[in-house]
């Protein structure tokens, strides 16, 4: 099982917005084959901070979903959203 | 439900020590009532960033695991073992 935290700073005007975007991500991806879990989630205390926390089956099944139609399309949209660059982490658990 | 995503970045000598310490974090915290989940992840690209994932019925049981022996013991000698200061966050899903 493969674990994937992918954190956005994202424009404090933009928040909406990133978010709406990012509920289309979720829908079309937990559709997806080896998708275990994925999820967005919010800092509880800087609403900035917005988080896809996921789970795949295994590393093809993430490698095929970064070639997706939603991913190609929606990433580039999220990440004009964001006021820097994010944090993306690809785990296996210990 | 709350998220805790808690990142670690350990001095590369200290990697096997901190996971040995985390593993005990790790079997004391699945006990606790209200802990979901509780997971010691390992980056796959840079084996030095040693990530909790946690899950938990609510901020109260998160506060009350911030108190346990385990945490106020196992804690500080994690740290230890950092090379830089971690990040800490807290999310709720949407």
């Amino acid at each position: 099982m493969i674990k994937v935290v992918s954190k956005h700073y994202v424009k404090e005007d933009k928040v909406d917005e990133f978010i709406e975007y990012a509920k289309r991500m979720v829908e079309a991806t937990v559709k997806e084959e080896g998708c275990i879990s994925y999820g967005l989630f919010q800092d509880v205390k800087d609403q900035k901070i917005l988080t896809f926390i996921e789970e795949w089956e295994d590393m093809e099944s993430l490698e095929k979903h970064k070639t997706t139609e939603h991913v190609t399309r929606i990433v580039p949209i999220l990440r004009s959203l964001d006021e820097k660059p994010g944090d993306l982490n690809i785990y296996k658990q210990l």
